[in-house]
């Protein structure tokens, strides 16, 4: 095994350096350095092109549409009728290209690395290149963190689509910025976070899940599994919202699908419940009643 | 990265070798061979203990708990009265732990390769040791084809707990093995099959699925992660039943898992059900309508 033929992950923030994945090189595609990070899109066997933010892969051209789909419209499905939609990070623009699918007013993309969007436009169009010419698109190269300071009772949806916990995404995890976003949400805000791997970074999520329960009324972890993530188990995603999200039953979910006629690979009314059920020992480690 | 300090899984079949999983050594314990495999124990630092057999990691110490209790369970729940049970393969002893806690009469548990049942007892006894020394168990050392021919209308659940389509394994995943399970089952009869990795192994996920379509009236595929498994989706069993397997509600299985105060870390009525949830791509690539 040729190590210069095989992409290794650096190790993802709070885990151990004890698994390793090796995915097989095609083709280095780009290598560039932005003030925030340093950026990469390697063409591999398995996954297609793959972006890679400081060493941690973010996508592949594979199975982006499994990452997208849930953390998209888990949300917007959870919100009554989400028209003002804010992504903080999701510079790729997959998220972008997800809430696009619904009728929204506007969507306000916030990335501090402006770079993000430009290789991530020219690289991986698959992912988003249409969605970022759409004329209810709003794309502001700011600190999210300071942006949302700047609201009041304005945003339905707010979504964080964010690298790991380190470097220019730590403060994207502080009780300040969620209470931040509490207030810039409506009143049937939902806010959507994208929390690291259930095994590896468990103790991430943990966090993520505390400190929404101190702010929100309703707080649900939703799995999936994202092949080209280094996550031997499933990936986290969490909602918090401003009324009691067990409130939403299948039946509405189905019927605001059918309405829409979307036409998704991963996400639907069936997965969107199947994916917040919860193991015994999840439930246990995170001290959620009724195990 | 020292290759002697990790452990490299051989490919696993069915797949491509373009990713590579490589899990941190701590100690080797055992290395042996029987006429069918080679068998390994290793001590690693994410997963404990590991049983490795021809290269491809069968359990370990830390998730044992998440393969054995949704393959087990999932099958015995689905039974009214689940009383003779058949595990082929298993060695390990994981499912017999698990078959045990329901009142059953008998398990068989029929395991071509002694020596893994050795093995597995003296270096993972967390696995399975008292297991082996109950009275209700009948362990045969012999071929679990040859085996199920024997039997007419006797076992309730047939479980099979094989290693992958290769060497020793390869006929437990045939037409004939799956008609001459389906002769051996009684009325309400059940068969639960590891079937591999919904990403990597899909074809041969789709071939088990299709065989065992055209012999048993009702087939499901129950999902899971498995951390320890070169798998960088979902893992899957499918479940054959010789009645509809959709007649069975929530309740009924709440029910019974009350009754039975089943104390399990991973499976439970809730995940009995979400399990099965198949996401939109998988359905279509599986041709399973309603989608």
């Amino acid at each position: 095994m040729k190590k210069n033929n095989w992409f290794f992950e650096s190790t993802v923030p709070g885990t151990l350096n004890t698994i390793r994945i090796g995915i097989k090189v095609k083709k280095k595609i780009f290598l560039g350095k932005s003030p925030y990070q340093k950026i990469e899109i390697i063409d591999t066997f398995s996954f297609g092109r793959i972006l890679v933010l400081d060493g941690i892969i973010q996508l592949s051209q594979l199975d982006d549409f499994i990452y997208h789909e849930i953390l998209t419209h888990s949300a917007l499905f959870s919100h009554p009728y989400p028209k003002n939609i804010l992504i903080i990070g999701g510079g790729d623009g997959g998220c972008l290209r997800e809430v696009l699918k619904h009728p929204i007013k506007e969507a306000y993309l916030v990335d501090i690395d402006k770079k993000v969007i430009e290789v991530s436009k020219k690289y991986l169009p698959f992912v988003s290149r249409k969605s970022f010419q759409n004329r209810r698109v709003r794309v502001l190269i700011e600190d999210g963190i300071k942006f949302v300071k700047k609201y009041r009772n304005f945003f339905d949806v707010v979504i964080i689509d964010s690298t790991d916990p380190i470097g220019p995404s730590l403060g994207l995890f502080s009780s300040k910025f969620y209470q931040d976003i509490f207030k810039a949400l409506t009143s049937k805000g939902v806010l959507i976070v994208q929390s690291g791997c259930v095994f590896e970074q468990f103790r991430h999520l943990r966090k993520i899940y505390d400190k929404l329960n101190k702010i929100f009324p309703s707080v649900k972890i939703h799995k999936a599994c994202i092949p080209c993530f280094q996550c031997m188990n499933e990936y986290s995603f969490t909602m918090a919202a401003k009324f009691n999200l067990d409130r939403i039953k299948q039946k509405q979910i189905e019927a605001k699908f059918k309405k829409l006629k979307l036409k998704l690979k991963y996400y639907g009314p069936d997965i969107h419940f199947a994916s917040k059920i919860l193991p015994r020992y999840l439930k246990n480690k995170l001290n959620i009643k009724n195990c």
